[in-house]
């Protein structure tokens, strides 16, 4: 298998679709291709390995299987590793995961817009408007429900690192590089997923990159 | 099983979510409430049964469990039922039906906010900007691919009704309603999703209703 992903420091769906990778246990190669710079746009177009998703990232080549999208790549390797390597087994747990990940990816775009990742980021509080206040609030009440009524058994969202913390690991990332203000539990939450030993890897490699995109440089600070 | 939908006419993420509860074989109760309407917004707030999706529809309750999004009922559905009543059985075709039903999940927010669905409109050919045509052109090229690679056993995307003809339903009805010009055999294949019976069970419901929202009433002619 060939994951395909962007920038380490800026690409948070190729975060989801490597830590996704990672959680399936299988041999997987990666290239990492440099987005968002100069000659992306040329790049793109004329790439073979890119044209299934015309050219966004992740992309997950499985021999002659391609799978282009952070979920669809968490489906597929789902169904060739088990779904409980993913999910939680309980029907009410697995309710709720599916549906905060589903959320995830169809929403919060305010939050995306104003928040972009930024993995070496360090602001002291970004300047949130009501749209954004909104995203964060929704999202801590997930993250409280989740922890609440199904996080018994570990420090993640279900327990256990699942599907819900992949997705939701550019957002931990999001808060504690903006400063956003969280409560206790979520702080608590958020620092298991950044000492995770995978996120340490991929915050390390995207230390050490070099690709600076100005346009996720320019938070406006509050 | 309960599954909470919006008006027929107008709520493309509830059709999805309907035709997926009818994918599944199971017996489920549907109550439909009038969404975008007048006292939607103070009905969402005090409802305990919208809650968990903080007034977002399609809502799946299932006992205690509840699902609230489109693609997750499809993948809870498939957790009760089996995947093969939802998504291709080769590697190959079920890693492009996931990619697009994820690409139609995420994406194509010009065509959804130019055309949004209404199955009663019957407009002589939308006026559409470039971003609008680039996701139609996208679409039809996901379509074409499908049908050529996978569409051999029947007269969907990949040849038997699955959740990617569930997931892009809603697209076929904007085409057609809206009066967008789409090549052959993709007039073949949305002829085949609309004249599915459950597709025209929909139609009939949503022709029957009284509902009119204004803001989705005014497209502007070309
Ligand atoms: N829904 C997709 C989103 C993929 C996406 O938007 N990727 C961004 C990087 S995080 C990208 O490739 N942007 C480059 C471009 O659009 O040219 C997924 O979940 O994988
Ligand atoms: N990602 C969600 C989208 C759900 C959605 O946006 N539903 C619309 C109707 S199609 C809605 O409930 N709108 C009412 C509102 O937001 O107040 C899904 O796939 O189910």
């Amino acid at each position: 298998m060939k994951l395909i992903i962007g920038n380490k420091n800026y690409s948070s769906w190729s975060l989801r679709a490597w830590l996704a990778a990672k959680q399936s246990g299988l041999a997987f190669e990666e290239l990492t291709v440099p987005i968002y710079g100069e000659d992306w746009e040329q790049r793109k177009r004329s790439s073979d390995e890119l044209a299934p998703s015309s050219g966004k990232v992740p992309i997950l080549w499985d021999g002659d299987a391609v799978v282009w999208d952070s979920l669809a790549i968490i489906e597929y390797l789902a169904d060739k590793v088990g779904r409980d390597r993913f999910w939680p087994k309980a029907d009410e747990a697995r309710a709720m995961a599916r549906s905060m990940v589903a959320e995830m990816h169809s929403s919060y775009l305010p939050l995306r817009r104003t928040c972009p990742m930024n993995i070496r980021a360090r602001v002291e509080g970004v300047a949130i408007d009501g749209e954004v206040r909104a995203d964060v609030v929704r999202i801590l009440q997930l993250w409280a429900e989740a922890r609440a009524r199904f996080g018994k058994g570990g420090p993640f969202l279900f327990g256990t690192f699942c599907a819900a913390d992949v997705i939701y690991a550019p957002v931990v990332s999001r808060f504690l590089t903006y400063g956003i203000a969280v409560p206790g539990f979520a702080q608590v939450y958020m620092q298991a997923v950044w000492e995770h030993e995978w996120m340490q890897a991929w915050i390390a490699a995207a230390s050490a990159e070099d690709w600076v995109i100005e346009q996720f440089e320019t938070p406006v600070i509050g």
